[in-house]
């Protein structure tokens, strides 16, 4: 092998695919060195729940074995990838992070990781995550806190605190998420990689441990731009299976936007929703140094959409929805969760409609504001990485709930000491922002 | 004018603008013909709760004026309908059935009044409803129960009671009303007319009063299979004040069926379901005269879709809607709703997060049907109308309950003594329903 493992470890798929191809490197040789650094590291990283060392040569090996007798390739083909644990991989136990789930081994691949697989693409293993993927600070059951690759002493983010650390780290080519509130864009910013949530229903959600199904959306975690869009193209498809997913869908096509006609919404009251000094001067450098690309700004006060609000009903919806599982699920839970579940329970059914309503509210007040803007751009998170042994502060998941509410795509770009900046566009817009990130990510340099 | 006020009144929309484009009649003359007897019969038929004989003929001289000076016409210039008292009519009050909002004056159209407003149409009032919406019986709290017009003693069916007896007794060109589980198609079915429920987010509910918005969808009743159509292109479109409208919808496209290649389902096991005697003969009678359109014929057995649960879930659900009101809204309700709304109120979040996955299901399972089939029939009610004086059957929404959980488009076709045969197919074959159901129309005879 003519390449040196650390740098390959910490490339993007893009380079690894032309290596594949090239016949520079196998899918094996790849493999292994992710899974021997996985190994090696996860006492220290809390990267991976589980490492599936022969499933994923196994896979490697029938990928070298395609390419070398020159059959048909995925669009990943050999290309390792881990898969946060609240996604069912066949045969491995799928924990989504509860104590009671450690024997819940999944009979069948989640829809998201059976289309991986068509591609080619490797399962490595399952990543860590926040207790039922409720929390915000990579908090686990199984492995105590994340601790955050990059800045010592401060946690990962969650929920999706594994695959962050894991694409961080070069503990696997990229890796899957997913995110109801901000699971994808909160450790992908704290953990300096980026992370898209696409538009609700592009992407299945079958097969995905549910927190609240009207708001779970699956997302890929990586180290360059350019493999989000590849990861997107992957993932999105119509799925019978998932009632969200769509047979005619938004398609992903280009919004009515040019280089110079842009109209970025810029956020002007961020201060009074509780941005820390710091997160605001991150944000704004980004944001003057992106400035050639952004076109036409325009104020926008996000005061007006009550977020605060709309997040704490989602949340309300997002504990009825975990204590619809199995009891035995939930047996050895934190009593953080419990005392969730048990507030769930005291609230009645006219809550639920309420906090429904609140989210149908959210949606009409973004798809106004997306009139008169093509995109929006916003601090990933309110405050930088929380210290470790900190108490998980109530609104870090305030600045991604905006466009989980609205099922609007949103691209989180990792902008220095663990913050991020947010594009967020009008659903089906998720290419453009793409795109649109690539110019700004350049920009900020 | 030469033409018989009688028969004006029952001819179809088609007709009528046939009428106006010659000149034969003008919209003054055919809105006053239907004043007229909507006044005249009120006591008797209580299909309006408000008759707006000001603002009908205001908006009647208008569209003559238009047509005199050979301006652009909408498509339904001139055309005088019913509207169902859950929607927001400018200046006039919105009672959804309720005592407690009968000095609610809306501020302005629903989205849909709007539309006709814009095509043309003249508003002759609101017609009566089940209180809140919520009943199959027209039961309404205003004028009490309103009786059925083609069978005597019996009942014409809720929620939208009045809209069907209007176009049934020829009180109006057509009516619109408002389907959650079934509140169009059981009062068609009943007093004999057509009803459609279109695809779930084709036509906006922003001003509808709303019951469960998940559910809620508004829905045209005619005397014609054409007027359906006709009302369904000036009702259905995106809407940014709808949450499930779409702007790339589910296009009214041709699916993959052809005469003689078209898939029907037929279910068998409609007596395990509870259809009675009656409505299994009208229903057999109607399949078997249609059989030469109907192609390749599939059982289906509904029991597996566990109907009857999931229409109590939906129950639920709508019953915690409804509990959302303004207090002074529900303040002089009735005991039954009283004890609807309590029931709400005593369940937990967690149980209406349980009813949405139910719902969630349901969609699922119904996608898979018709990977395998193009139409399902199915009787629109399991029973004829009950008698006025009997009490509401819990199961009368069972049949109607199936394309409302799915968001499919389902036409009733009225068949003998009250009964009805619904087409229901996948999401977005609304105009296809309408055509098949032309030839089915005219086959049963």
């Amino acid at each position: 092998m003519k390449h040196d493992p650390q740098n390959l470890r910490h490339s993007s798929i893009c380079r690894q695919l032309a290596l594949l191809a090239c016949g520079e490197i196998s899918s094996q040789q790849l493999t292994e060195i992710y899974l021997d650094a996985a190994e090696a590291e996860n006492a220290h990283s809390r990267a991976y729940i589980w490492i599936d060392r022969v499933g994923a040569l196994r896979a490697a090996k029938a990928s070298d074995e395609r390419r070398a007798s020159g059959r048909a390739l995925g669009r990943l083909d050999g290309i390792p990838l881990a898969v946060k644990d609240s996604l069912d991989v066949q045969g491995l136990v799928t924990t989504a992070g509860l104590a009671g789930r450690s024997k819940r081994v999944a009979l069948r691949d989640a829809a998201v990781v059976s289309r991986l697989r068509g591609a080619g693409a490797v399962i490595l293993g399952k990543t860590s995550l926040d207790e039922g993927s409720l929390g915000a600070m990579g908090r686990t059951a199984h492995q105590g806190d994340v601790p955050n690759p990059r800045h010592p002493g401060k946690v990962a983010g969650g929920s999706s605190a594994g695959s962050a650390v894991a694409v961080a780290l070069g503990l696997a080519s990229a890796a899957i998420g997913s995110d109801t509130m901000g699971s994808v864009r909160i450790p992908a910013a704290f953990c300096g990689v980026f992370g898209l949530r696409p538009t609700m229903g592009e992407v299945s959600s079958a097969g995905l441990w549910p927190c609240l199904p009207r708001l779970d959306c699956i997302g890929p975690i990586t180290r360059s731009l350019d493999d989000l869009t590849l990861l997107l193209q992957t993932l999105s498809g119509y799925d019978p299976n998932d009632p969200r997913t769509r047979q005619r869908r938004v398609p992903f096509a280009a919004p009515d936007w040019e280089p110079g006609r842009l109209r970025s919404g810029m956020v002007r009251d961020l201060d009074r929703l509780g941005a820390s000094a710091a997160v605001l001067k991150s944000f704004e450098q980004a944001i003057a140094a992106a400035a050639p690309a952004l076109g036409h700004t325009q104020p926008v006060l996000l005061s007006d959409f009550e977020l605060s609000r709309a997040r704490r009903a989602a949340l309300l919806m997002m504990e009825a929805g975990i204590a619809l599982a199995d009891p035995e699920d939930l047996a050895d839970c934190s009593q953080r969760l419990r005392a969730m579940l048990d507030f769930a329970e005291r609230k009645s059914a006219v809550d639920y409609a309420r906090a429904e309503r609140r989210l149908d509210n959210a949606v009409v007040a973004t798809r106004r504001l997306f009139d008169s803007i093509d995109v929006l751009l916003l601090p990933t998170t309110p405050d930088l990485p929380p210290a470790i042994d900190s108490e998980e502060p109530d609104h870090l998941a305030d600045f991604t709930a905006f466009a989980s509410l609205a099922g609007c795509p949103a691209l989180s770009i990792p902008l220095d000491g663990g913050a991020g900046l947010q594009l967020i566009g009008p659903r089906g817009s998720d290419l453009r922002l793409l795109e649109l990130g690539e110019i700004v990510h350049s920009l900020i340099g």
